[in-house]
């Protein structure tokens, strides 16, 4: 049986399969493999009921030779070192595969925030931004939007820090609009993903029009992904996420269950559909699968 | 058998016996045992046969709520994040048993420091210093010598710290007296364990004077403690070092190998006395034993 | 009838009649009279209740010629410029008549601080803070505690300055000894008050031993001087505060009222002697009448 | 008889019509009618006689959350903190209703700037920046020009700030335009105004072209108003200032009019027209009446 | 005979003439023939020999009332305060006469670049920097490339003050571009100067088609002038530089010649045209004499 | 006859004797007579008559390897970098001679101090201040008074420099006492020298009580010297400045004479003792000759 990779370990195997291309010395691999500085910060919060309850933040900052490093952050109950390590490690050859002069970071605190009021969640935020700041800066690690962080998030992130270090706006990217974010940043990511995906059955040769769509997590990137796709003409027969899965063999009402789906943060509740599970969804017969889901779904045995 | 356990969790079982007599809380106990913040740094050094070998730096600031953390730093080959967590711990206890207002840090390099040529070491702690030093300042968190770092090793720091943040001779202890350090700091550890064995021996009826004393670690803290010793009476009869040991039935001349060893650095070539392995020496037949090198060493087997 | 005068007016009326004394150039006069420099802050805070209560917050720096203005922060209904203004020209001739390179101010924000919970009073200061701050500086201006403002209060202001402005224990005065505090700062003023008594006593003729003293205001300065002139000899026969005033004609039990009074912050409820109004109290036929509360209660009427 | 309201109340009685409209809260009502911070200083100044005049000081900052504020200093014998206070809210209304990010400032000096020397202007200037410029602030208050303060005055501002900030040209609007600042801004209120004339003019269908103008104050924003609806057609028939008015019943030469204003600071010595008191001004037959001086001109009597 | 001038006193003779045509007062020649500030620091290196050699490096800050002075860095072995003031007078004048907002410096360091290694070249730039760069900042003084000195160099500079200062890329022009300098700015001066030739030939009716063109000083900015003057139809007939000269009645093949000087820094070794001392280049006959090497080397006699 | 040398000539040939005798590295002479800096600076001024007279200031940081470089500012107008140079160098030397952790500096204005009133002086002094203020510094360089320097010029620096860089009273020593100066410092210098000279005398055997004493140069420095020598019992038979010279046969009144040249800066007027040229009382013949004016006095002719 394959012997199980943590993340960071399967990162760098990829990793080393493109040195092996280019022949790159030993030399440089150890210096792009080992993470330029990680920072583990504890964040005791006193939450609603009263208890103390202690916290974990990361943030690893893999590789600045590029520029300023970026990435996001995420809050899950499974963030540790080993996965920001490997996301992080992952943004440094995306934003180099794409030349822009950024290089590569992302951090998280293990939390539910699902569990969690927005006062806990603010003060969590405040605390980590307070402890881990010193580590950030315009010119060398900026935080972003992630897994379960929105742009209120960052606001508090963006205030907390310019408390210490003075007005500072540029120190979060995914920022509210009032308070000088991007307009369209929300819908960049399932943008892209539409646009690849556009482009990758235009190579296999599938018609995206009518073609039958299962999306696996409709969150942020899911739902604007299967927004986009419906716009572009394909059916959208089955999404999931943490609550269960909806399935419509003749395609989902998308608009409506977009604005649900805004407005509440799950598809929990849209009642239209068949219910489904999320391993049923993944092995669907289907056209086009999207996971859009945290990482590690995909399997030898389910693909 | 008796289960491994490592450093720090040796470390918090003796801090839960503590915690369990005062019937500490649940909540603060872990805020206790949770280390305020730890970091790790990638430091690339192009050693002198022209190759870059890429060391790795720590720091952990374990508690700060009394006052700035303060702690060593040690240049070791074993040195890593569990090691200088068990440390820094140690250290918020001991500052705050002795009631000084500060905290508890410790930090390292994962280096072996008597491989490396002088030019070698400075590149690497003004590395260490460059990375590291965000996460230091006057009033949070202050590096000292340690295990193979000396008052040279200081002086790099220093320097490097008050380019980037202007002159601040402050930022480290242990500096050479003509940068601003203070006089007697090296001898100090020594003359502390001195003081506590003549009141050990006094609480155990043991005379000092002509007690027979082993010390096991010739280095900085073992050879002024064994300088004291022999100014209150005592006499060593053996001594060791990472180069092996010196027996002699009548007593080291202990002046004399003070001196070799302050210039050499190690009791090898001293060229008097008996050889005698490490662990010839902790089961010597003495009065006294200092164990004056790394922990870990005495065990239920050898005590 | 004599006109109403406000404070400040009442505090130039003095400082006039020692400029005629000095034949004070009228140039000189304005500058001296006029304060350097006055500051109003909104100050909204969130009520436990859940409503919003706007707050006014003042600092008066009157003059800093001779060195850092210096000067306490009261937290009283009646506190508004012209109070403040009064009280920091006092500092200014106070700190001149004893030569200490020290200028003038004062400061306060209006609220009734008996009737905020201690939350609300940690916020009130916050917000305080944040706005005034940029007032404050350790070479520009210092608060201090004064009438309601502790040691807990100067920490919170510590605090909060230093989390803008860097880590700054010398921002304010009277902080608690674990904050770098200096020890008895709390009784200085109540040991200053009974040494002039003392002293005017004796150029009074009145023998102290027995004399019987009244107190008006038992408050942090009236407490800590009736312990002191009961050390001296003096018999307290009737004390007042805000609750109310207590009569004993044969002399309080002075240890047992100080300590009530330090853990209630009132002489409320502590079941000896008989009540006395504060007009009673003023007018008590006594050797000394100590008039340690606010200001402006001597008047022709009842002197 | 109408009770006399200060400038502030009739300010907020406006404020209070609109929120009744949207019928907003009473808490929001009082944060937003509360000044957040109000600064007075005090401004000795050696006059060119020798003696030294100790002028008074005002800045109001109304609001701040839409972002940093704005607002002009103003000097002139009648500012005080009611007339600063009412114009700083003013400008919070007035940025948040064209809905671009500032919040509304305004303040001055209570001086008469025509009886002063160029050198005395300096001099009180910089002194005013000494002392105010510690709440301005490119992300804070950000100082313009007003009745009586023009280019240069902001030029002194803008040194005298960056003397002790570092350079700052942006902490001034209305700088000259070799030191930074923007073509067209002195022009740009009179433009304003007479767009506005132009749209009110088209609503009350009366036809610009011809039609009779008389302006009440010609200086910066009289002045250019006049120039631009002398451009549009309009016929300008009377025109006044501190030093009297002019009239000529077939319409002022304004071009030349324009020049010798702009020239001399003054209507006075223009050698055309007819005399005329402001008040025969005001009550002036005509179709249209500028009214470009201070405020307060307008009321029930001479409407 | 005619006496020899230094070069200030040329460059001055010539402001002088400039000053006598517009009557410009003696105070006001006074202060713009007085540089604003002059420095001069030593820079011991350690060379590749071992030995230590001290440079000196010079910074000559002549006027900035119209903006941050600007000026090039010279590394060249005739360096010394006349030749920079003289440099940075020109560039005082030149920047004016253009009219862009920038005043004149210049600096260099007395050493011979081509007997250094790139080691000793790193290390005496980084010297320079650390203690000329208190003289500059984005708002005072920003070195630009000049005779010697490259992008590399810009970059030594950029690296060691943001190091010191923070990082600040403004503070040098001619960056690499992976650093953030501008496209084209290798070529700017040589497309200058063609473009001036064009000009000028265009005066005195020299047809540039076929015109015969000498190139005295064939570095970057000779080199890029020699391309350009080709491409607009031009012949270069002959070129020179430090090591020597070439000629070819025809014209020399102009983009080879680029390119082996683009990659050795010298035509040596070139291999093509006949050998040509620099004097007889300069007294060829010739339509066109570009003089693109140091100053000072047309005079009376060759003219 | 003997060839001229200037200043820092003759200083390093007094250096190069020294380093013969302990047979010093040719690298480290070289690096030790290289002075480590040296900025010279325009001073325009506008003077009283209203015209523009432009001032040159100088400092030369000689060398700072023992700590903060400190040196005097004289106003002269001989100073020129020649001298400065070599003033500067004897600081290095003097400051290591008497092992205080500082180093050597010195600068200058040329200016003749006695022909210009106290607001010229201000200015010039704090234009100085503003132009070479970027080379001092805490931990780099503080000036000191020197010839035609006092208290008051150090004020005027003192508050300069704190205006742009913070409050910095240490930038200077020699401040006024209320400044935060140290008392006894004005006396300091001529303290010395009388101890020095007390000390001198008993080497060559001669008597104190009684000695007969001339001293060239009665300002700061020689003023001090006689009333301490007076107080030693010495006879202060001529004193002279650059008024002139006073010679009384029996001794000069020291006491009037000092506090006469106290009040009016010069020994003119008087009103006692004869007449007595500077080259006169150089040559008298007396037991003690104090030479305290400027240097180069004392030549192979007069010795």
């Amino acid at each position: 049986v394959a012997e199980k990779l943590n993340n960071y370990e399967n990162t760098n195997r990829l990793f080393d399969k493109a040195a092996d291309i280019i022949e790159l010395d030993a030399d440089i691999r150890k210096i792009l493999k080992t993470p330029f500085r990680e920072v583990k910060v504890e964040l005791p919060v006193r939450m609603d009921d009263g208890h103390i309850e202690v916290f974990l933040g990361y943030r690893v900052q893999h590789n600045g030779a590029r520029g300023p490093m970026k990435g996001g952050l995420r809050f899950h109950p499974e963030v540790d070192f080993d996965e920001v390590r490997s996301l992080a490690s992952l943004m440094t050859w995306k934003t180099a595969l794409v030349n822009v002069p950024f290089g590569g970071a992302k951090g998280g605190i293990t939390c539910d925030p699902w569990q969690m009021s927005q006062r806990e969640l603010e003060v969590l935020t405040r605390r980590f931004t307070s402890r881990m700041g010193l580590a950030w800066g315009l010119h060398r690690d900026i935080p972003a939007p992630d897994v379960n962080t929105n742009a209120q998030v960052m606001a508090w992130i963006m205030d907390q820090y310019s408390q210490r270090y003075g007005y500072t706006p540029g120190i979060v990217t995914g920022k509210p609009l009032g308070l000088g974010g991007s307009p369209g940043r929300e819908a960049a990511t399932g943008k892209g993903v539409s646009i690849a995906t556009r482009e990758a059955a235009r190579d296999f040769d599938i018609d995206l029009k009518g073609a039958r769509v299962a999306i696996q997590g409709f969150g942020n990137v899911g739902s604007y992904t299967g927004k986009f796709l419906h716009e572009m003409g394909a059916q959208i027969v089955a999404v999931s996420d943490a609550s269960g899965g909806l399935f419509a063999g003749d395609g989902l009402p998308v608009t409506e269950l977009f604005d649900h789906t805004y407005e509440h943060r799950t598809i929990e509740g849209f009642g239209q559909g068949e219910a489904l599970s999320n391993e049923e969804l993944i092995t669907l017969d289907c056209d086009i699968l999207i996971p859009a889901a945290l990482g590690g779904v995909i399997t030898q045995e389910n693909a």
